[in-house]
C-alpha cells in the first residue's frame, strides 16, 4: 500500500464567503480529519468564487469515510458548494484514444507503468488498429472502432458502451476525430486532449504546416478538456519548444512530439492527482 | 489606496499539529477577518513541520489590526509557531548594497518606480561612488562607504548606522564585499544576494570565466539569504539561459546580467510580498 | 577602437547555384579577406535558395574597402544576388518609436549605453510628451509629434523628415500608432515592432485581456518586421513566460513587460549585428 | 532511400590560416560537390582554431567519394587538419550500456524506431537483466555482463570483444559503472554519458538528493563525452526542469528522468548527425 494510500483530496468551489473556509477546516477537524495540504484562491474577496484543495487523512476509527461523505453533502449544500471527495486509494479509470501516432500513448503507458501516473488504465480505443500491439504488450485491451462521417454516431455509442461502469475519464492521445456533443456531454470535463500547437494560435488541422508557413521561433503543445468548441475548452497545461529557420515542416513535427507527450502526461498527472478545478473556461490548478 | 492595502499576510511555520490549522481559522473567523487566500503545506503530516501563508482583510470595525497582533502572540505561543503579520499598507523598507556594475541596481529601481514592487528605497550603500548618479536621479540617498580589508568593520558600522530604524531587509545587487557575521547578525533571512552562476555550481568569484572554461550550455543565477556560509544560504530563486560555443567569457558575462536582474527583482518581490518563509537551509515559495 | 571594427559582415541571398559558395570564398580570397566566420543555409539544394553570412577582416593595405564593394557587385549581378555590405565600425543608426509606457525604450537604452548593443540613437520619436526625460537624461533629442486619425499623414511626414539621412532602421518600442503603406515603404524590413503576445495567437489591441480571458498558462512577445499586414510580418524573435491561474489581465501585463523588453532588445541586437535576413514572409537567422 | 542519403558530412578542426577556407570550397568545387550547408566558426581570427561543418552532395558520376576521401587526407595534411567524412547513407552503429532504469533506454529505441535518430543499434549491454525484455521487443541482442569491482577487467573485455567491429560509439544510458581508463581509450569521444545533474553542481553519486539537500529550484541534467576524469568530460547537452518546496528527493528523481532521456536522446542525435566537435575539454555544436 502507498503511502499516499490513506489520504483523501478534496476539491471545492464555491462562491466566496467569509465563513466558508473555517467552516471547513472545522468540518474537518470534527471528523478527527489530519489536513496534509491546504490550498485556496478566491478569485475576487468581495464578490468573487473561492477555490479550494485540501487533502486529509482518516486516522481516527471513530469516523468512517462514508460518514465524512454524507455530511459533507449537507455541508455543501448550505454554501452551494460544487465538491468532490477522491480518496487516493480508488485509483481512477483512464480510457486512452488514438489513431495512428503512438508517441503520447506510449509516454502515458510508461508514466503508468513506472507507478509515477497513479491510474487503471481499463481500455485504449482507437478509429484505426495500428497501435493494438503497443497498447497489449502493457497487456491493456485494445478495441479497433472505425469510424467514418457516416458511422461516427453508431461508433461512439460502441465506445459508450465498452466504457460504461469502467471509466471515469479520457485521454485522447492523438485521437484524429471530432466527438459529438452527446458523446462529450457523458463526460464532461472529463476529457483531455492534446493539441499540437500553442492555443489559440494555430487552431483546427495540421498546425506544424501553418506554424512553418508562419516562421514561429517557438512551437507549442496545449492540453485542454474538451468542450462542443473545437480547440477551445479550457486550458490545463501548455509549453513550446525552440526551434529555428532550418527546421522543416516535417522537423516541427517532429521536435512536437517530444513537447506533446510531456505536456499531455502532465495534464493527465495533475487531473489524477485531484489538482484541477474548472471554473467557466479556465482551469484552477493546485500545482 | 490600493485595493490592496487592506490585506494582511500572516506567515506561520510551526511543528505538524492537528489541531492547528482549525485553530488558526477560527482565530481568524473570530476576530472577522475574511481570507483571501490560504496556502498550507506540510513536510511530513506525522512527524514534520506545517507551513502557512494567510492573506485577510479586517473589514468589522469591532476588530483592530493591534488586536489581532496581539491575540496572535497568545495562539502562537500555544503551537509553538514562528509567525509574521504584515500588513500591506506598511511598505517594507529596503537598502540596495551596489558595487560598480549598475544593471540590478536599476532593475530594482524600474520596478519599484513603476510600482511593479511595493517597497520603500530608504538608501543605496556602496563601496564605490560610480552609481551615485543613478540612484540620485530617482531621488534616493546614496552614501558611498569605502571597504578595505582593514576597514570592513569599521565600515559594516557606519551602514548599520545608516540603516539603523530605517530598513527592513537588505538586497545585494552585485555587492563584491563579503559580509562580516556579525553584520548579517543583525539582519538574519534578511539579506537577499545575487550569486552570478546556478548555484552550487560556481561558488566564489568569477563564475562566468569559470563557466566558460568548463563549456557549459545553460548560464544562471541564483538568488538567496546570505548567511556565513559564503553561497551557502537558502536559495529563493534561480533560473538559466541558454549559451552556446561562440559565446566568448565575456559573452556569458553579458548575457548573465540579464537573468542576475530577473532572477534578483524576483527574489525581492516575493519577499516584499512575504511569500518566502525560511526552513533550515532552504525555502518555502507561496507563489 | 573596439576590436570588432576591422570585421565586416556580408549578407548574401540567392537562388541555389552549385559554384556560388566558391565563388564566393575565391572572391574574399582573391582580396586578401580573411573570414572570421562562415555561416551559410540553403532551403532545398535543388531548386531553393541560399543564405549566408560571412563575417571577414580586410588586413591587407593593397585592397580597400570601396573596392571590395564594388567588385562585389559584378559578382552579385552574376549570380543574382541579394547582398549586404556591413562594415562594423560604421554604427547603425536607429531611431526610436514609443508611445506612454517606458520599459522597452529603457532596456534598450541601457543595452545602448553599455555598449551590450553597438548603435547609434539620433533621436527618440513619441506620439506624447511623457518620456521626454527617460530619453534626454541619455542626451538622446526627443520629439513629441501628435499623431491623431486626421494628422497620421502629415505627423508621419514630419517624422520622415526628421530622419532623412539619419536613421537606418526604427525600433517601434511599444508604439501605438498602425503605420501607413507609405511610412513602411520608406523603410522595408527595416522596422522592428514588439507585440506584446506569442503571434499568431492575440493579434491586435489588448492581447494580455485577450489571454487572460482565454486562460492560457503562458504569455508571450514577438519581435517582427514591419509589413503592411497588421502583426503578420516576418517573426525575428519570440519567447513566453509562466504565469498561473492567480494572475489578473494586469499581473499578466506586468510579467509580459520583462519578456517583451527582451524579446525586442535580442531581436535589434540581431538586427544591428547583420544576423537576420528576411526571405518572404520568415527570416533566416545567423544566431 | 532517404532524401539526405545522397549527403556527406565532413567536420574539419585545424589552426586558423587565412587561405583555409577557400582551399576547402575550392577542393568540393573541383570534385564537383555541392555544398547544402556550411558552418564555420574561429575562437581567435589570429592564432585561435578554426571548426568546420559542411554537408554536401556528390552529384557527378565522374567522381567518386573514395576519390574525394583520397584526395581529402592530402589536403589536410596540408593544412594541419582533424578532419572525419561521414556519408550518411552508412548508418553510425551505436551500443547502448544501461543498468536498472530504462527510462533513458526507451527514449533511444523510441527515436530510434521512429527513424528520428538515424542509427544501428547492434546490441544493448547491461551489468543486470532487469532490461532484457526492453531490448529483445525491439529485436535488439541483450548481453548481461555482471559487474563487480574483482571482475570489471574482464567484464570491459567481454564487452569489447562483442562491440569489435560492430560499433561506432556509445550511449550510457543510466549506465551506473565507472569505466576503466583502458576501456575509454577504445572510443575516445565516442562515449555519451548522461549525467542526472546540471554539473558541474552535483558530480558523482546520488545527485537529486544531494539537490533536495540543498534546495535548488531547478533540477538538471547533462549529456557529456566520457572522459577518464568522473562528471568531466566535454558537455554536448544540457537543460534543466523547474522544481518547487513540496518535491521530495524521490519527485526530483522523477521530474528528472524526463529532462534526462530528452537531453541524452538530443546528444545522440547531434552525435549521430555529425553536429559535434570535440576541442579540449568543449563541444563546438554545429546546430
Amino acid at each position: 500500500m502507498n503511502s499516499n494510500d490513506h489520504v483523501t483530496d478534496l476539491l471545492i468551489s464555491c462562491p466566496e464567503n467569509p465563513g466558508v473556509i473555517s467552516a471547513v477546516t472545522n468540518f474537518l477537524a470534527d471528523h478527527h480529519a489530519n489536513i496534509v495540504q491546504f490550498d485556496q484562491n478566491t478569485t475576487d474577496p468581495s464578490a468573487g468564487m473561492l477555490f479550494m484543495r485540501i487533502s486529509f487523512e482518516l486516522k481516527d476509527s471513530r469516523v468512517s469515510y462514508d460518514q465524512v461523505e454524507a455530511d459533507l453533502a449537507a455541508l455543501a449544500s448550505d454554501y452551494g458548494m460544487y465538491w468532490e471527495l477522491n480518496p487516493k486509494k480508488t485509483r481512477k479509470r483512464m480510457a486512452i484514444f488514438v489513431s495512428k501516432e503512438g508517441h503520447c500513448l506510449t509516454e502515458l503507458l510508461l508514466r503508468w507503468q513506472s507507478g509515477e501516473i497513479p491510474v487503471e488504465i481499463p481500455m485504449v480505443i482507437s478509429n484505426h488498429d495500428d497501435l493494438r500491439h503497443e497498447a497489449e504488450r502493457y497487456g491493456i485491451p485494445y478495441y479497433h472502432i472505425p469510424v467514418t462521417s457516416e458511422t461516427k454516431v453508431q461508433a461512439e455509442e460502441k465506445a459508450l458502451n465498452l466504457m460504461e461502469g469502467k471509466v471515469d475519464f479520457i485521454a485522447l492521445a492523438r485521437y484524429m476525430q471530432i466527438l459529438t456533443p452527446e458523446f462529450v456531454a457523458h463526460y464532461p470535463n472529463q476529457i483531455i486532449n492534446i493539441h499540437h500547437s500553442f492555443l489559440p494560435a494555430f487552431t483546427g488541422a495540421n498546425p506544424y504546416v501553418k506554424a512553418f508557413n508562419r516562421g514561429v521561433k517557438l512551437i507549442g503543445a496545449t492540453a485542454h478538456y474538451v468542450t462542443n468548441d473545437l480547440d477551445e475548452g479550457p486550458i490545463i497545461e501548455q509549453d513550446v519548444q525552440r526551434v529555428n529557420h532550418r527546421s522543416t515542416a516535417d522537423d516541427l513535427k517532429i521536435s512536437g512530439r517530444h513537447v506533446e507527450k510531456q505536456v499531455l502526461a502532465t495534464a493527465v498527472s495533475w487531473h489524477v492527482d485531484n489538482k484541477v478545478l474548472v471554473h467557466g473556461n479556465k482551469t484552477v490548478l493546485f500545482v
